[in-house]
């Protein structure tokens, strides 16, 4: 941030009075520019004994297989977020079920909220896809996944899946495990 | 927003190509600014019988009892927000227990996340609240809470009490809700 979206003067990273953290700061107009972490919702799509995923057609980690998760948008809710991911990259429709994983990723300002759900109806790749697909437990491209995110939520639900309980897992992705899974690269 | 915070030129409000929803754009540079739901992430601190609320110092709701809560950093978790919040409303360390209501205000692009948390030694009232206290059930001022989220997450855990039993509750706060809450002012 280099500008004031409000009068467009030069702001300064600085500790406002009374604050304890920088912040962007207009000395213009009086403007503090809060940032703040975004929320990244999605589903993990059930049908019988497979999930579906997504391969990726866009960056970040085209090629690699996700889980339909995007960035929530303003004016609505976390479950109508996580439904309208699973809409636009799977072209599915999805009964949500519950909160299944939190995962937080203060490095990068992200927290992670995927919700189990039930597969309704058919799927197709949407325009962020280059293919979706069901995959059974043996089947899941394990080396193949895009994130560290996706990869411990398939984890909790085959750990999970035996018991047939799937409460809510809350974690943390730290720098060092994100350089474990994607090498020092 | 008016100018964009990359290189000062003036925005304007349109659908990028691709996109589905109105953004503010730079022509100039190129940037998209996207804007996003924000988290407050809170505590439910209980001590024995009793619930911790917090006497608010600041606007909005001014003399009004809350829950201790407020808007989720960049580089931390949401746990770590919870308790923050906490130390810094209350001046009180908590031990946090389950997430417990995950409330969506897609009107004021708002997700609160309050956490269950037993408290741990003693409070005293931080620099945004003009009074922190202890209530049993029946001295709760539920018609000077501060907000209905706080009102919500207060009668989910009246309700779980007898039982002993505090799953998540997901749930929305519409624009028809705050009305009824607030009055029409």
């Amino acid at each position: 941030m280099n500008f004031c979206s409000q009068c467009g003067d030069k702001v300064r990273f600085a500790i406002p009075e009374g604050d304890d953290r920088q912040r962007y700061l207009c000395d213009a107009c009086g403007t503090i520019h809060y940032q703040n972490p975004r929320i990244v919702a999605g589903t993990l799509p059930v049908s019988g004994s497979k999930v579906l995923l997504c391969k990726r057609a866009i960056s970040p980690r085209k090629g690699y297989w996700t889980l339909p998760a995007g960035y929530m948008e303003n004016a609505e809710s976390t479950q109508q977020a996580a439904s309208r991911e699973t809409r636009e990259e799977a072209c599915a429709e999805v009964e949500l079920a519950n909160l299944y994983t939190l995962i937080d990723l203060p490095h990068i300002n992200q927290v992670y909220m995927i919700f189990r759900a039930e597969l309704v109806g058919g799927f197709s790749a949407g325009p962020e896809s280059l293919e979706v697909a069901l995959f059974e437990e043996h089947e899941i491209p394990w080396d193949e996944l895009a994130f560290m995110t996706i990869e411990r939520t398939l984890k909790h639900f085959y750990a999970d899946r035996p018991r047939n309980e799937f409460p809510l897992h809350i974690s943390m992705v730290t720098p060092e495990d994100r350089e474990r899974y994607f090498g020092s690269a």
